[in-house]
């Protein structure tokens, strides 16, 4: 099996996606079509590294050994040589992708898989007249995939199902957690779940019932826990001493009529986004939005230890 | 100040209450008017301690110190007596309330806050009628308490500004997050978000996008991870490099079109219920769930000990 990984789009998610593979062993090779934004990309993968280490996050290996697999390629034909998996990371336009995959299609070889790193634009939007596009699909992480697991794996109609499950087996390798839908579907799996949670956050905080800051305290201090290392349905599922079942007999109607209360989707208008955006200033001004990203990632970093942590000791 | 807080109602949430007054301090008298309640609450109680000592989390005290302040009462009077504030538990159903309400109203003092851990019923439904009642309110807390840190405080219409200012503080000195409703709503506001994110959840499974299981997994292994430190705002805030505006203008419009795609609520009927039951009880036996229910409290645990630990390293 080839070992080669080619990331293509080099910004902040292609250097994410390229340490996780390369910390999983696999050789990594960048390509970017802007000037200089390789060697720019590779010097911030070194630098981020050593942070990783410490957190042990780099899957037992040195940084030695993981940036010893990061290589820059010369063209995206250098890249595509011999790859098994490209990870796609253009910019969100579907112009762009549709040009880029044309590109692609005329260089690939006959065993590389092509996934796309995009959050809103379905694999069939950019694929449909490439001769390799049974070959194409959307993974797609969740920001930073080095440091969250998560990936939905979506198929166009034309992506052969060996390459769902390759893709699949390929994620488990390298330690993600891919999941797969069915079909195409408008703002996959986690961004549907993330707009109904929000959706009735700006609700609450637009009809007076809370402050928005107290929203997040709900989650941070409250749901959130639970969620960080089980879902919604095994949530529930404990929650009730007869499981699932006797979880939905009892709170199912309540549901039912809070679902009727939240069926009237709203637009976050002016008012209601600056009385939102006022509290959030008043916590992090716009300064300090850069220092706070970097805050996150180390809070995730400590995050993933822990859990990894909690893993071993009491079980997943 | 009083340092005396009664707990009425000792099953699951009775005990863990005890808990968080008693490890902050308080002295803690329990009643409960069912025969051998309290003498089973506290030797519960007593048998949980030493695992929540080795994680680090009774607030710096010893296992005795804190089991020397949990206390039975003989009688509801008892508990009452002199108590700053008195936690009630008592099985959700109202007519139960409206009864114990009455008889607490004629023996309680003039300074005792009295709050619910009701889920699911607004303090209106069972203090309209008592003399006492602009002391009362809803205080809920999210299973368990003296593990995740989240109170919702309700007011009912007739609550007083201090009574709440006063819970709210006193949240604040044991440990908790509480956060404060501006009036009664169905579901207050925890459940009201979770209930959305269920919607969607069994939306998702009825409509074929994906399992049940991978939803779990996208939560567990993605958004929950960051939502068990900082809220869904400063999540979108984090973002954009212009913050919650510009992630809004960005995304606002997909999530419009998100949520008038879920604007249909459904009952979770039996074909979908059997099939997501079915996908759980592969992962977890009926006769697993309790044992289940040990591991959840452990993960919650190490993952609070993990988390203080991050804020103490990297801020809050």
């Amino acid at each position: 099996m080839s070992k080669k990984i080619a990331i293509v789009g080099t910004g902040l998610i292609g250097r994410s996606w390229s340490i996780v593979f390369a910390r999983a062993g696999f050789e990594v090779w960048l390509w970017d079509p802007v000037e200089g934004a390789v060697s720019t990309a590779i010097k911030l993968i070194k630098e981020g590294l050593p942070s990783l280490a410490e957190e042990n996050l780099l899957n037992g290996c040195s940084v030695e050994q993981v940036f010893g697999r990061v290589h820059a390629s010369d063209s995206l034909e250098d890249a595509l040589d011999g790859a098994d998996h490209l990870q796609e990371n253009a910019p969100e336009r579907v112009e762009i992708k549709k040009e880029l995959y044309q590109q692609i299609d005329r260089l690939v070889g006959p065993q590389t898989v092509m996934a796309s790193s995009t959050s809103g634009i379905v694999a069939s939007h950019f694929t449909e007249n490439i001769q390799s596009r049974e070959r194409c699909l959307v993974a797609h992480p969740i920001n930073p995939p080095h440091l969250v697991p998560l990936v939905e794996l979506v198929p166009a109609p034309w992506t052969a199902a060996r390459v769902l499950e390759k893709t699949s087996a390929l994620m488990r390798q390298v330690n993600q957690a891919p999941i797969q839908l069915n079909r195409e579907i408008k703002g996959f799996v986690a961004n549907r779940l993330q707009g109904a949670l929000l959706a009735e956050a700006f609700r609450l905080v637009e009809d007076g019932i809370c402050s928005a800051r107290d929203i997040d305290t709900s989650i941070a201090e409250g749901l959130g826990l639970r969620w960080s290392f089980m879902g919604p349905f095994e949530t529930i599922d404990l929650n009730s001493p007869t499981g699932i079942r006797g979880y939905c007999e009892n709170f199912g109607p309540l549901y039912y009529e809070l679902a009727q209360e939240q069926a009237d989707p709203r637009v976050w208008g002016e008012a209601l986004l600056s009385k939102v955006e006022q509290e959030r200033r008043e916590d992090l001004a716009a300064d300090k939005l850069l220092d706070r990203q970097h805050w996150r990632n180390q809070r995730l970093a400590l995050l993933m230890s822990a859990k990894k942590e909690g893993e071993e000791r009491l079980g997943k």
